[in-house]
Formats: C-alpha cells, structure tokens, sequence
C-alpha cells in the first residue's frame, strides 16, 4: 500500500517538475505552455543534443530553487523561476570554451534563479516585470570573469575591440527568407533552419496570435534595420529580429484581445527595438559582450512604464 | 454658428497648445512660463533658424503625446512632457550630420516624451523629480547608433578616445566675459552672445530670483573649475557652467522663499557639479558621447534625496 | 556653576561623537561596537599615521553631517553616517598624489555623508542596505575628474588599460598565511601583517561569530579563487578574500542565532565574490579604476533580495 502512495506521489512531484520546467522553457518567449517547452526544446536538440539538455537542466535547478526556496507557488509552477536559468545555462555553454563549461552553465544557472527571486522583489516596487534581466547581466558578469580567471575560457570571437577602431561595413547578402527563419532562431542561440521551423510551429501552438506576433515582430525589424542601414550580414542571421520579437509579445500582450492599436503599438516597440540593438552592441564593443535580449527589456520596460503614466494608450 | 463655435474651440485648443509647448522650452531651465519659453525661442532662432523650428516642433510633439495619450492633464498644461523632447530633438539636429537627421530628431522627440512618461511613473516611487535624465539616455543611445547603422550620421567632432591615450593640457585664453555668458547659452547648446544674452532675460522674466541663481550658479561653476585646474578652453566656452546654473536652480527653488540657507546649499550644489562633470566626461571618453546634462541630475537627486533623509536641512 | 554644568554637557557631547565616530568606523565591517572601531583605527594608525587621522576625522565630518542635518538619531548613533565617509576618505588620500589630497579627502568625507543620505531614502523603498554604495561610486567619480583637473593627481598605478591588450598571467608566489591576513587588511586599504592581526581582534572583540564569519568568508574565498585560477599574486594579497569576509558577515548575520542553514547561505555568498571581483575588475580595466567594494555590495544585494522572495530560507 504505502509504497504504492509513495509512487504516485513521487510520479505527481514528477509531473510537476516537467510540466513546470517545460513551461520555465516556454516563458522564454513569454508564453505558458508546457507543450510549447516541449516543441521548444525539441528545436535545441535538433541543433545540439548536449545544448537540449543544459536546456532541461537549467530549467529544472532554477525551478526547484524557486519551489525549495519557498517562493510564491503559483509563480513557480508558471516557470517564471526557469527561463532565466535556461538562458543562462545555454549562453554560458556557447560562450564559454573547455569542458568545465557545462558545470559553470549549471552554476549559473542556479545563480540565475537567486537573481530572478531578487528582482522579482525589487520590481514589483514599480510593477513592472523581470522580463531577461537577471539572465543578461549575470552572462556578461560570468563571460567577463574570464579575463581574470583562467578556468573560464571565452569564445576568442567575442573579442573587445576599441570602438575609436571601428568602422562600419554594412555590404553582404540578402536573403530574406534566412532573416524571417533566423530572427525566432536567434531568441535560443540557434541558426539552424528546422529549429527555425520548429520554433514557429511552437509558438502558434500556443496561439495564433503569439505566431502572428512574432512573424511580424520579425518582419518590422528586418525591414527597419535594412531601410536604417543595418549590416546585412547582421540582419539576415536573425541578429536584430530576435529582441523585436520579444518585445512585439509583450507590448502587444499587455492588452487586452480585440484593443484596435495593440497591434500598433507593438509594431512601434518592435521598430524601436532596431536602434536600441545598434547602440547597445556599440556600448558593448569595448568589452566584446554580445547585446544578448537587453533591447527587449530597455523597450519592454520603457513602453510599460509609459502606459502607466498615459493612460488612454 | 456652428462654424463659429468650431473655431472658438480650434482657436483655444492652439492657445492651449503653444502655451503649453511654450512653457515645455522654458521648464529645460526648471521654470513654467510661456513667456520665458517664447524669450528662449527666440534666443534659439537667433542662432539658429532651422534649430530653432525643430525646439518648437519638438515641444509640440512631446506635449500631444502627452495629452493624446492621457497623462494627468495639468503636469502636460505645466510643459512637462515637453522639455525633454526639446533638448532631444535639438542635440540629435546638432550632433547628428545629414538631411535625414531632422527626421530622426522629430522620431527622437516623441520617443523622449514616451520615455518621459515611464519615468514619471518610476521615480513616483522615490519622490523625486525626472528632471533630463530621459534625454540624455535616449540622446546617448541614438548616437551610438551611428556605429552599426548607416542612416545615423555622427559628428565627426565626437571621436571615441581611449583613457590610456589622454592627455590634459588645461592651457587657452581666459575670457570671463564669455565665461559668463556662455555658461547660459550651453544650457540650450548656444554659443552666440546674443542669445546668451537674450536667455539672461528671459529667465529674468520669470522672476529675479531665478536670474540671480544663474548668475551665482554659473560664478560658482567658473571659479570652481578654474580653482580646480580646468581646461580653460573649456571654461570659458560655459563647459562646467551649464550644469551648476540648472542644478543651482533646481536645488535652491525646494526651499521656501527667504529660507536662510536656500542660496548656501545652492552654492556648495553648483560647485559639486563641477567635479562631477570632470568625472563623467571622462567615463564617455571611449565612446566619444558629451556629458549633455547628467551632472545636474546626478547633483540634483543626490541633494534632493538626502534632504528626504536630513531633516533639518 | 554655569561652568560646570557647561563643562558637562560639552564632555556629553564630545563623548558621544566619539562613540558614534568610533562605531562609524567598526560599521565598515558591519559591526556596531566602539572599542572594536578604536582597534580598528589603531590598526590603521599602525600601518600609517595620517592615514589614522584621516579615517578619525572622516568618521566624525560624517557623524557631524548626519547629526546636524537632522538624520534619525538613532541611525547616527549607530554610525550609520560615518562608515562611507571613512572609507571616502581613505581611498582619496591612498589613491590620490599631491599635498592637497587630505583637503580632497575630508571634502569627500562630507560628499560621502550627503550621498549616504541620499541612497537610505531611495534604498528604504526596496528594504535592502545601503551598505558601501555611496563610498563606491563617489570614489571612483572624484579619482576619474583626474583627467580633466588637474588639481587632481591620480596614482600613476591605476593606469587605464585597454582590454584588447590584457593577457592573462597567473604565475606567482602561493603563501597562505599572508593571503589569511591579507584579505582583513584589504578591507581598510591595509597590507601591514601586524595591522591584519589587529584587525582580527577587532572582530573578534565584538563577538566570536563575527571573527570566525571573517575567517571562513575569507578561507572560502582563498580556495576558490585557487582553484578557478586566479592570479597568484593578487590571491595572496588579500583581493579576493575582503568582498568575502564582508559578504559573509552581512548575509549569515541576517539569519537568526542558531539557524541551521546561516553558515552554509554565507559561504556561498562568499565564494560567489570571487567570479563577481573578477568580473567587476575587468569592467573597470578601461578606466584603471580598482574594484574596491563593489562585489561586496553586488552579492549582498543579491542574496538579501532574494529571501524577500523565497521565503523558507
């Protein structure tokens, strides 16, 4: 008897765990769906096995940090305490080098969700969300310890550079239909087509309208950064659609189903999202740190903060 | 009748509308006048005719967007959700090169409105005041676009310079007279006497204190900074000036009027700003960027939070 | 009479401001004890005199600002005003060359006081420490106006330095004894080994969980640096070992007496210093400005907002 209870309660923690860790994968993009994760999830491993399951990995320690840590269960259970983890965990393994990165991802990971449950306080002081920030600066902070620790490695391609050394060359292919793919692919590190794919298929699983979002979130920022005169090379590797992406989501979700200029305004914050890429990757070039999703939180941030101010929008 | 009562309406919807974008160019220097702000139009129109069209189509946007998007309606009649697009839309004319920067000056005032409006809603939460800060951010930002964007066309004149390779020669003619005048003038990016001069007056307009303060807040910045070692080339261009005029205002105006210590506190205020502004032109060195107005609001908040603090002050 | 009751009153006054000044600088290390705060200084009057005299006089400008200025009583008493003027004042006359250093030093004291003002108002709205924060940033401000003013003379040492150019060594001496002492020493700018061992009795005095927090957050911090790879040289100098011992102290002594996990939660806070010094250095490399306590401040903000959120640590 009693071990039969014990099975099914350990089965249900199990279920628990997955589900929450799927949607910890899914939040990423915004969304709560612990199919979605899934769809996800397969995109990362059709790219790179071992990059699919530092994915789970990381979704996994920073959801039980959150549940263990005593954090609101409800928030936990959505996988607000996972997609920082899972961010984190996948950068520090791309951007790291040698075989200790995947304990340094995994470490990282857990310090992602301590962070997440630190500006989960601080915000709700403003009320306004976490959104990737924790991931963001925790990356930079651990990419940058390299410099000074040899046990961590950085990836030689993310190399400073003075900026008084810089000059721009915008000439390259065009191709379209690689930027449409790549801009989604971007937002999980991944350049690969059927991941593209998937990932699509991912989000309009949860809804036609996160889809429709995110496929013209995409196309204001390709056509924005080449009318602008973005390099081409940048924008047809999915370089400046991942953020408008994001932030396309989450402006436009704010609102409620049927608003006549959500749509509108989340064009705009997706427009926006293209000169904030350009002038974030040059603040960064002194130290060779990529923007990673910071536009999108500058922009996610800076649209809701307004409307809490302008209240006709 | 009809027709006739239309007009009426029209006809104080554009009173309100240049008053209220009139009285966003005076509160850069932290007054609310439109009579003042119509002075310091005019004193931008001397220098500069073009520039001085883009200040009041910079006002006008930042106030509709205030308006139309349902700010509390007597901070946008208070010219609030003007100043900021102002001084965007100005230095975006001045430090951006190519027929197309008007454009981006005009994008780049509505944006500071918006930007304003979420901070609004931010520093509610402390109990300070937004002051430039959202124009000075945003204008940073768009400038560093320049280096990924081709569209951006910077000034030449701001050249990234690594620390490693500066060296001070504080040596140039010493001209107190432009000294004093140009402080002022710098407030608006102005270097001509005359508009320096007509700024004079339209800040005397708004009251004798308020000519008094710049007066002793720009005498402060120049024998500070000339104590101190300062370029004088510099100094006397009001490049240490701008900064303590606004903060001395800004600090002094908190007090009740005849508060024995109001102009004492004024003082040591202004001449903080002159180190700080040492400071944070060298922090911008690498990237080439002017400190804009960033030590009045460093100087400000810091005097004005720790008066919420030190009681007796 | 008169006299006498004069005399009285006056030896009042003048006794609590040393107490309050002696506890300012004990506060540095978290701790609010008088005696503990003269041994301190006589560990600093050990290694240099004026030095000494700069950290007393620095702690009183302190306590007189905070005093005057009408702070809670109750919070100057503490010292609460003092610790950040002391410090200010120590890295000013450490970091700066030139006779007029002391006089930029004391004056910086005072900002230091105004600014710890300042950053209690806007840090009560997030219930988190003040902790070095003001100390930190004004530093680093008054040390960089050395560019551009030439009544300030940084030390030649702190060299800006592209990080394009930096390569890596870590070879050195490895001596454990001075890296055990080093890392107290560190805190107050102090290499002295007799000055380090005051230090310890200092903490020691004013609890024996206080000295053994110092010794576990800096043996945890000796060891992970080692073995993440640090530079030898810097190991034992005590760089990594001093934003441990303080990370240390300020998360276990948030725990109650007794509670099971305190040391545990403290001694990964600790060696999280080490990645976060490491990193924070390397964001400075360009401006040749030293860490000081920053990483301190960082991870101590970190673990104390998260247990807002997670509620069963």
């Amino acid at each position: 008897m009693h071990t039969r209870v014990g099975k099914i309660i350990s089965r249900e923690i199990l279920n628990w765990l997955i589900s929450s860790s799927l949607k910890g994968i899914s939040q990423i993009i915004l969304i709560e769906n612990a199919v979605t994760g899934f769809i996800i999830l397969m995109a990362i491993m059709v790219s790179s096995l071992p990059m699919g399951i530092i994915a789970l990995l990381s979704s996994i320690t920073g959801t039980l940090i959150g549940k263990l840590g005593g954090a609101d269960g409800k928030i936990v259970n959505q996988g607000i305490y996972g997609y920082n983890s899972v961010l984190t965990g996948m950068a520090l393994s791309l951007f790291l080098k040698g075989d200790n990165r995947w304990i340094i991802a995994l470490a990282g990971a857990a310090i992602a969700a301590i962070f997440t449950a630190a500006m989960i306080h601080i915000m709700r002081q403003v009320g306004l969300p976490v959104l990737t920030f924790p991931f963001i600066i925790l990356t930079w902070f651990l990419l940058l310890t390299a410099y000074r620790l040899v046990s961590f490695k950085i990836d030689p391609k993310l190399a400073p550079q003075s900026l008084a050394n810089w000059t721009l060359n915008i000439k390259g292919e065009t191709n379209w239909l690689d930027g449409a793919v790549n801009g989604m692919g971007q937002i999980f590190f991944l350049d690969n087509n059927w991941s593209g794919i998937l990932l699509y298929i991912a989000v309009f699983w949860a809804g036609w309208r996160f889809g429709l979002y995110a496929i013209i979130g995409n196309g204001a920022a390709l056509l924005t950064s080449y009318a602008l005169g973005g390099e081409h090379s940048l924008i047809f590797m999915g370089f400046y659609g991942y953020n408008a992406i994001l932030t396309m989501i989450a402006v436009a979700n704010v609102f409620k189903e049927g608003h006549r200029y959500a749509l509108l305004y989340g064009i705009l914050a997706a427009c926006l999202t293209v000169p904030i890429t350009a002038s974030i990757v040059t603040w960064l070039l002194p130290y060779g740190l990529p923007a990673l999703t910071m536009p999108f939180v500058f922009c996610t941030w800076l649209l809701l903060g307004a409307m809490k101010s302008l209240r006709s929008i």
